[in-house]
C-alpha cells in the first residue's frame, strides 16, 4: 500500500467546509470515518455514476481531507485524519458525528 | 431583547456546511462565537456592502444557525449555540475553533 498523491497540507477552512458540504462527499467522509481505514471507491457512493463520483473524489482530495492508497492495484480512498487533526483539531472527528447524528431518524 | 426569527430547528448538516463555507460567513460566525453573545451586524463583516452582509445573514440565519434580536430597536445577530449544539454536538465550537486557528500564521 502506497500514497499515490497526498499534498503536503489541508486547504484552508473554507475549502475544507466546502468539500464536506455535498451531500455526496459528506456520505463518502462519513463511511470513511466510520471505516476508520482505507475503502474501496465503490463502497462509497450509491446515488451517483462513477465519472460523478471521481469527480466527488477530487474535491475531497484537493481540499485535503481525502488520500488515495493502492490496494492490491486497485484505488482506494482514505481520510487523511492525522492532517487534518493536526491543522484543526476535532473538526473532522465533529463533522463525522455529525453527519452520523443527521442520519439518525430519532432526532428529530 | 426578544427574538424576531426564531426557526423551531436547524437545517440538515449539508446546508450548515454549506453555510459556513462561505468565507465572509464563516467570519461572521466566528466573530460571534468569539464575543459569546448578540453583536451589532456591522461588526460582523468588512469586505462586503450592506445588502451582501443581509444575503449572508438571511442564509446563516436559514441554515438555523444564527438568529435575529432587537436591542434598542435594532436588530443583531446572535449564534444558536444551543439548537445547534443539540443538533449537532461540538460542530459549532469545532468549527468555530478550527476557524480561529485557520487566522493564526504560525499554523502554516
Amino acid at each position: 500500500m502506497s500514497d499515490a498523491t497526498t499534498p503536503p497540507g489541508v486547504a484552508e477552512l473554507p475549502a475544507i467546509l466546502g468539500a464536506l458540504q455535498d451531500p455526496v462527499r459528506l456520505e463518502m467522509v462519513r463511511r470513511l470515518g466510520n471505516a476508520g481505514t482505507a475503502v474501496r471507491c465503490t463502497d462509497l457512493y450509491e446515488t451517483v455514476g462513477k465519472s460523478t463520483a471521481s469527480h466527488h473524489f477530487k474535491i475531497l482530495r484537493e481540499a485535503g481531507v481525502t488520500e488515495r492508497v493502492m490496494v492490491d492495484g486497485n484505488i482506494w480512498q482514505r481520510l487523511r485524519t492525522e492532517a487534518m487533526d493536526e491543522a484543526f483539531p476535532g473538526l473532522l472527528t465533529a463533522v463525522i458525528d455529525a453527519a452520523n447524528q443527521d442520519l439518525d431518524p430519532t432526532r428529530k
